[in-house]
């Protein structure tokens, strides 16, 4: 092909028309030839496609980055594999009830931590607690159910709320969960390390280093993207749900056989726990356990909260999945319950052991039975944990999308993940581990209250809509909702009392600061909606040329190339130069006149040797003779090789672009210098 | 005056031409008019010259931030009157002998810390180190008269060992320098606070808030400039002068009249100064002691640093001075030290009364004098600190011009002081005082090496300059500087060997990396000069326009603005629209259709989310078709109200920038939208 001069020649379809002179007369075609298409294919309407290999990264330290992110997270999918990312009921239990179930691995010892105060015969409360939780756990449960028919694109509390009882509400609601997912990964993950620690008493003093280990294997495996962590989480959930009902079903064969005798407590705990007890079981104290039991009921949610994940049809699989989950928790948690109370188990006053330890250790002796339930107990947390992986970045979408969170959140990654959400997870929850030291115990006032007022919110919204709509069976549906609701409102009463100054207070706080955060955000947002709506919807015909100005310092080659840029959009494009020395001056003014090329040069002597102050105030005389005419301020900037190259240049470009950034009608170009041998 | 459209009736000069239409025919003139004088006035060759008007910021914080700043700064002063700012030499004196002066405040206390481990019968050596001490001053002193007269432009030991042994052995002595002005300002500062809590105990606890203070008001003074520090300062150091001669007067007439006793120390002193003393003098403890003497010699180099800013004619006044100084030391330290010496003052084991203190109180008790001895001294070491906020900068500035230091340090600020110098130096001088708590014994062996290893530099400079030139007198010359040299090269050693452990390794590591880091700058600048060098003198005559992009994600007001800015200079412009949403797309399409304008719209999909590879490599597959067209890119970017509104936005704006900035042959220009009501 012969080169062609006219600057036109360059094809943004991407296509290039090439015309064969054929050998024989007549015999001249033209031939569309489309050297691109490898990076980019051919759409709709002559849209462009770009294919995947748009992503790489041609070289340098990002190429590198890019590769350890590609290794780490896998490679990037296209969006239109997001149908597929699909999970079964089978699968969808392990994900999203992981959490609710895996709560009877502590929910009973953090009942009995808080008894103990009262002394160790106050543990024959333990049972009677656990009934009425199962009890609640049967209202929230069948009141879930509506919820999910109801709303089967995803029936988040913040959704419910909004819907219902209007966005305020929404965002409170929103508030108390967002909270309440990170504090389930933190939760989660102290009580799987606190699993290990339980067979492994010399990694005890490494927990906060392996609970946050485990967040970064969360984090990773997450932004892996959703149907991944299904496929790899599945096995635990089940191992976790046939080693506890092995345990439990030995546990009843052991009573009817009484082959297994009570349990003998080291007489040092028998003594730290008979001191520490006051003797006295008031009222407070039986609502405190109740509080900590109350655990139990997180990760309810989660289900509702993930209709839109499950294989169509949606709604049904997912109440299906929520009465399963609901049943096998109620099982174990009975289960445990019952036989701590039978044989008479006591807590570790130093945490270094759990209560269902315990309990596998008195039951099947230090042998494999009890590294299974052990390892299948760590596992199943570890998922619970990831639960929030999934729900808090979903929600944050979700709340970004309503615009009270930043638009990131908003944003699929490579792997169809919202990564920021992930992250930012990830980030919180390393701190409260970090802070609290990874000890469920310290963590589970702050825990159950946000859970508590979500499920109010949500069911109340419920309520809500029932009288509204008055569809059929209203009446049944408000009649469940409104117990749910009823009951949850109470145990929100319960748990603030309770725990306030164990640590619920930190949630009453934190609640209306994110509401009035989020609702900040949402201000500003719909401001700069309105403030960037186009005023009309045409591109000036005949637009006026901009007034281009090019500062140069002196006649090195990048002010040459900027010259030669601002020469080429604008023939009289005007050099100013700033200068406070005399002689400088005079050497670039004899400079130009041998440089020729037509632009016109003007030196501004600056006496007190300020450049930013003298430059601007000349755009503006120069501003002031024509108020509506654009002024293009071209700068010349050297590219640097390495950051620090930037410390040894003076940053009077970046101060001059910051302040012009903010003068009005003033665009800036930025010609940068690749210098060849820098 | 009627408007014009045409676009060209801006003039750069900013004068407007007026017709005046007159009342009688044949009346009509042209007046020249200049509406911008007051802000730019006419210079030579029809320069314009800025006034001090435009410096005046209009608005906002930093107009706020400017006033703050004129108030604490004074106002700008024109480089014009620089001439004027020079220093008689009884101002001279003040400003660069105070630094050698006030050693006398604290070179005996510091021999007798090093001399106290051999017990108090080791104090009979103070006055003989003390004559050995004043007889090396007098070698250096008489060395240095040699210097100044050879270097009238500033006889830094920088200067003279670059010129005279090479630009690296310069850089030593530069390293060495910079190390050492840090170092008094330090060391004077906590010598100060000393003099001040030795009569006032209480606030002891507080010296190094008290010494930070000091720093920050001396910074303050000296960005106000030169001048103005010589008259505040001016003072102090004649009153110093004068309360210590007085002293040391009044202690000779009460040796001759028998009315002053010895000195009973408390005896909780002698106890714990015994009981620390080993009872053992050996040869290294002497030359410790000696080390910490020879702190006495600082503030030799200050005179001959500071050359230039005498009158005329400043080298002789500049000798004068030095002399004068030394004589002035030499007395006060030889007073001292025989008072001391003859009476039996100890010093304070905490030191928190210094041995003048000690001494004065002994003398004239505790009444007026010695609260004027007391803050005489204080005075004037603050103003031997000043000294450094002289120098530091200085030297900065000369190596800054040479290349091997940021070139910000060679800027004058408004009041013509090295701004950033002197801000470096007291950050420095903060990190110093917080690190040694404000201690002069523990910063002392820090001290020496640096000042030692510059006068021994700058003497073998002038040996080789003597050797090569045999100019008339050559002889007497290059004696008197050998002499120096090989005197203050011992001196190196005894304290490089003596104080290793105490400090001197540290400054040992520091003078390497600092040598390297300038010889590393200057590299780097020598390269980048290259790099820019203009290739050719020329503006492309016709340079060919560049292919203008607009990437839109939206159309939006900022996206229309963007768009008019850039049909407004190519009427080819390509809108390029990336999308992994098609009915997004569509919608696009649409509104495109209805806007008109004639800019064509390209829209990429992106299946993986990705908007900045994808755009990237659309514009490499642009230029491909035409690789020697330039690139422009036009972003438009909504301007925040608030710099938190940053968090909102995404910032992909800014990574996209960042990347377009290191592709070659692309010019980015910015299009701010300030939004009316956000």
């Amino acid at each position: 092909m012969e080169p062609d001069p006219a600057p036109n020649r360059i094809d943004p379809h991407l296509e290039v028309r090439e015309k064969r002179r054929g050998l024989r007369p007549g015999d001249a075609y033209v031939r569309i030839v489309r050297p691109f298409e490898s990076e980019f294919e051919r759409g709709d309407e002559g849209q462009l496609v770009a294919t995947s290999e748009t992503l790489v990264i041609p070289a340098g330290w990002q190429r590198s980055l890019g590769r350890v992110r590609g290794w780490l997270i896998g490679k990037p999918i296209s969006s239109e594999r997001e149908e597929h990312e699909r999970l079964t009921k089978l699968k969808a239990l392990a994900v999203f009830s992981s959490d609710n179930i895996s709560s009877s691995a502590y929910a009973t010892e953090e009942m009995m931590r808080v008894l103990v105060v009262a002394g160790i015969g106050a543990f024959s409360l333990v049972m009677p607690l656990t009934l009425v939780i199962v009890a609640v756990l049967a209202i929230v449960a069948t009141s879930y159910r509506q919820t999910i028919r109801a709303y089967p694109n995803g029936a988040s509390s913040y959704i419910v709320a909004s819907d219902n009882l209007g966005p305020p509400v929404g965002l409170v609601a929103a508030g108390a969960l967002l909270i309440d997912y990170t504090l389930t990964v933190a939760v989660s993950v102290s009580a799987g390390v606190a699993a290990i620690t339980s067979i492994v008493p010399g990694v005890f003093p490494l927990r906060v280093y392996l609970a946050v280990a485990i967040v970064a294997l969360l984090t990773i495996g997450n932004l892996r993207g959703v149907r991944e962590s299904g496929t790899i989480f599945m096995a635990p959930t089940y191992l976790y749900i046939v080693a506890v009902l092995g345990l439990i079903g030995f546990g009843f064969f052991a009573i009817a056989t009484g082959m297994v005798s009570d349990y003998t407590p080291p007489a040092s705990w028998v003594a730290a726990e008979e001191s520490s007890g006051l003797g006295m079981l008031g009222l407070l104290l039986v609502l405190r356990a109740f509080s900590s039991g109350a655990v139990a009921l997180t990760g309810v949610e989660a289900v509702s909260d993930g209709v839109p994940a499950f294989k169509p049809p949606e709604w049904r699989n997912a109440r299906t999945t929520l009465t399963a989950a609901a049943v096998l928790f109620a099982t174990l948690f009975l289960g445990i319950s019952f036989l701590v109370s039978w044989f008479g188990i006591l807590p570790d006053p130093d945490e270094q052991q759990t209560v269902l330890s315990i309990l596998a250790r008195h039951l099947t002796g230090d042998g494999p039975y009890l590294v299974l339930v052990q390892v299948a107990t760590a596992l199943i947390l570890t998922l619970a944990a990831n639960t929030s992986f999934a729900d808090f970045p979903r929600l944050s979408s979700f709340l970004a999308r309503d615009g009270f969170m930043p638009r990131q959140f908003g944003f699929r990654g490579d792997r169809l993940a919202f990564s920021t959400g992930i992250v930012a997870l990830a980030a919180l929850a390393v701190v409260l581990l970090v802070v609290f030291q990874a000890s469920v115990s310290a963590l589970i006032p702050l825990y159950t209250l946000g859970v508590f007022v979500a499920f109010t919110l949500s069911q109340t919204g419920m309520v809500r809509r029932w009288w509204v709509r008055r569809e059929p069976g209203w009446r049944r549906g408000l009649l469940i909702n409104g117990l749910g609701a009823l009951t949850t409102a109470v145990i929100v009463v319960v748990v603030a009392a309770s725990k306030f100054l164990a640590g619920a207070w930190l949630v009453m706080i934190l609640v209306p600061i994110l509401v009035s955060l989020m609702w900040a955000i949402h201000v500003h947002y719909r401001r700069l909606e309105q403030a960037i709506a186009p005023r009309s919807l045409r591109i000036a015909s005949v637009a006026r040329a901009p007034l281009v100005i090019v500062p140069i310092a002196r006649l090195d080659q990048p002010s040459i190339e900027a010259l030669t840029f601002a020469r080429s959009i604008a023939p009289d494009a005007l050099a100013v130069h700033i200068t406070n020395d005399a002689a400088t001056a005079a050497t670039l003014r004899q400079q130009w006149r041998e440089l020729g090329g037509g632009a016109e040069l003007v030196i501004v002597e600056s006496p007190y040797r300020a450049l930013i102050g003298p430059l601007l105030r000349y755009l503006d005389a120069l501003q002031r003779q024509d108020p509506d005419r654009r002024l293009l301020v071209v700068l010349s900037e050297v590219v640097p090789r390495h950051w620090w190259d930037n410390l040894l240049h003076n940053q009077t470009a970046l101060r001059l672009k910051l302040r012009l950034f903010f003068r009005p009608n003033t665009i800036v170009a930025d010609v940068p210098y690749h210098a060849p041998e820098l």
